[in-house]
């Protein structure tokens, strides 16, 4: 399926909608989750946090999403997190610069070129404003932050870019009060805010947006000495080379090969890759796509973006970071504070790997390569513990007391369970509006369960129907969610 | 307990620390959970979404926190959601002038005086600078919202300073695409904003901070009309009313003798104290209180906080206000979109009630509320479903294989459970610390484990021993939790 079927659904079912929408005055960049958005969000979040930040035994945290000015010194962000934009002179059409050259031009340009050179090309190409045929005016870097000013005197501080800052600067105290060892992941879900220059496509490229970042410490001494490295070893990572070669190897392989650095970063590029198996998400239509060192930040010693394909061409949902001692290194220096860690005798500054995974994204691509048309009916296959509603419950017909048993077993399951009351319009029409919406399970009251307290419940996925009793509903339900213990 | 200790444990054990704390140029007000107070917190959201939002058939959705200017055109916050503040103007120290008048005076300030007559009132009680004794200057409004720019432009936006303006803007489309009707109630749990002149007492008035707020839209026409009324109506309501008088009194009476405005009314402050009954909050220390048509917004019709009895004094946790036909009617007017919802054959602009719910204050109540000091110990006895730990996982000495074994059980159990694995210091020691976090189970390895595959699991409140099979803790910790399904 493509965007534009997602985009419809969205917006129609209660998936995701603009912010904000009966104002004209509102920029783009800002979307809500609706009621079925909200459900399929808080799953993903717990499926990560079950299957990567309990699995591997992490510590979450939950910061401020306004922090000091410092940490922004520290982090490089207030120097140099800024996009090339230009304007035109004439109608004052902003666009970033290096997007709208490499667009018109071809090719992509490398990030962080000075201004001039971006200046250079325009010229050198006679690029006029595609929107009124004007000259651009010269090139100026445009900081992405959102600055927020802090009571009366108005002091200095930032919306964070990234959730990670927090985790740096949380992490002295987190290891002496929870008395952690390295290596250590550290976990955050929550949102980030960037003033991108040119929003688009919904979820897709947001100015508020959710992440769930994991940042690892670790001593590098030992990163090739990881006893649980056995559990993933035989998993397969994709990896497409930035020297332009693919590989499909083991995580063994992969560190053994050093094609990524050392068996830390194989081991979480490996729990990384099955906990996307569980969305649901094709995993033969992912890779691990290494950077080379122009296109990473120039602290990091490697660095790879996992990318999904879908009807955009490849995505980025999680860029994977080895990020060096730079993060403690730098907030060190800048708050004047101890920040190492002492691990077993020795003295280090943490070395760090990220997992910055992007929230929306991800659910936009679940969402994706969930959906199907059939004959009959749009399905989203969706597994049922991230389906927004477990089960429909619906009354047959709006008679002889089918409504209120209906209702009734309704009740007695709507605190456990997202279940859904329904009973408007024939029972085939509401089956496929669950459908719709990936609800797994359509339980259906008809004449027979006044006499004998059965239902028929059908499988989302086959059609199939059968019969079961009242008192089964509930550990029919719980017995679907249950794939997520054994997977 | 007092506030002391509640801090103090707060920043030894992981609930939660000031932000950016190794950076001295941050400001007051803003504050992070840490492990044990991240994993409190989801689960208090959890019981607030099952035993309200699920519990009366809510639609919860989740919007953007910077939102449109025109927003709050429409809400009033741009115009008049400003405290009076006043600058020493020899030492530069600023303060809320209400709140420094009322407490060097005494007596209370009725909200939102003009600023003449804070002014008189300094000049009159000859008030100086509480920091070098210099003259105040004159009597100023500050705004409390956050503004952003966005884009190039820096275009105005807010940090919103209630998380229901998000609903208000939504709902139209949700009635549409949802197929909803009236009475229903929109929720939403998230972040917002305020520039408080003096924030303090860490979680109790945060500049950043998480409300969880319930809007139910209404027709006044059959507020006195609500089947599910019969549910709740013998629930006891302690109401403080505006005239000084008490009254415990049944939802049924409250909404007959129009001690509330009417039914629906009655109906959600009776869930709202069974939802605070099951946080573990002492109901026996919990009011109703009644403000008067001066304290209560212009627009509200009726409005009750609820409030806890702390060691800081009554504090309000929830703001309930009837909060009449102002939202929808203000936001119609200045978006120029027709608002009206069809209930029957009648087109009306719906009335509004509200439950805003402070999540972090109400945190340090269910942790005040738990806390007790024993002869022997410290503990938590916080409800199982609340634990931030469900059960530590011990092995009795590190030798032997028991460590290995308590870790394989660990990890058995990680997944499903919030488990913790701890091997350093005495048996008693580690059941001392995990009881000061309130971890209802202890689950201990021992020799005899290794023979019948037993161990023995420790109650928190009781501290009672029992043995019981490996294979059984899975179900044990289940039935802990099962409490939630059967109260």
């Amino acid at each position: 399926m493509g965007y534009d079927e997602i985009y419809k659904l969205a917006l129609e079912r209660g998936f995701f909608s603009p912010s904000c929408e009966i104002y004209s005055d509102f920029q783009a960049g800002f979307w809500e989750y609706g009621p079925i958005g909200v459900s399929l969000r808080n799953n993903y979040v717990n499926l990560w946090r079950r299957e990567l930040v309990r699995r591997d035994g992490m510590t979450e945290i939950d910061g401020t999403q306004i922090m000091s000015k410092n940490v922004f010194v520290a982090s490089g962000h207030l120097g140099s997190f800024a996009d090339p934009i230009v304007v035109c002179t004439q109608c004052g059409t902003t666009v970033r610069a290096d997007r709208m050259i490499s667009e018109r031009v071809g090719g992509s340009l490398p990030e962080g070129l000075p201004t001039e050179e971006y200046d250079a090309l325009i010229a050198k190409h006679d690029l006029k404003c595609t929107n009124c045929k004007g000259d651009y005016g010269k090139v100026r870097k445009f900081n992405m932050m959102f600055r927020v000013g802090i009571g009366p005197k108005d002091d200095d501080a930032y919306l964070r870019p990234e959730t990670c800052q927090s985790i740096f600067v949380d992490a002295p105290r987190l290891f002496k009060t929870m008395r952690l060892k390295l290596p250590i992941g550290f976990a955050q879900f929550g949102k980030s805010f960037r003033n991108e220059i040119a929003p688009r496509q919904s979820l897709i490229r947001l100015r508020e947006f959710y992440q769930a970042e994991i940042e690892v410490f670790f001593n590098p001494k030992t990163a090739n000495n990881l006893a649980k490295f056995q559990e993933i070893k035989h998993v397969k990572l994709p990896i497409q080379k930035a020297d332009g070669n693919f590989a499909e190897i083991t995580a063994e392989e992969a560190a053994n090969r050093k094609i990524v650095p050392n068996q830390l970063v194989a081991y979480y590029l490996a729990i990384l890759i099955e906990f996307y198996a569980k969305t649901g998400i094709d995993i033969k239509k992912v890779r691990f796509r290494e950077l080379n060192a122009e296109d990473r930040a120039f602290y990091a010693l490697a660095a790879f973006d996992f990318e999904v394909q879908t009807s955009l061409g490849w995505m980025e949902l999680v860029a994977c970071n080895y990020r060096s001692d730079y993060d403690m290194g730098r907030h060190a220096k800048i708050s004047n504070h101890d920040l190492t860690i002492l691990d077993g005798e020795e003295k280090v500054i943490p070395h760090i790997f990220e997992i910055s995974m992007g929230i929306d994204r991800s659910i936009y691509c679940v969402l994706e390569h969930s959906y199907a048309k059939e004959n009959e009916r749009e399905v989203l296959r969706i597994k049922p513990y991230l389906a927004p509603i477990m089960a429909g419950i619906f009354p047959l017909v709006s008679k002889e007391g089918l409504p209120e048993k209906a209702q009734q077993i309704f009740d007695s399951l709507k605190k456990e369970f997202a279940v859904f009351y329904d009973e408007s319009g024939s029972i085939g029409r509401r089956y496929r509006r669950q459908d719709e919406i990936g609800t797994p399970v359509g339980v259906t009251v008809d004449f027979d369960t006044m006499k004998d307290n059965t239902v028929t419940v059908r499988d989302r996925d086959s059609m199939s129907q059968k019969r079961i009793k009242v008192e089964e509903i509930r550990s029919y339900l719980s017995s679907l969610l249950q794939i997520y213990s054994e997977s």
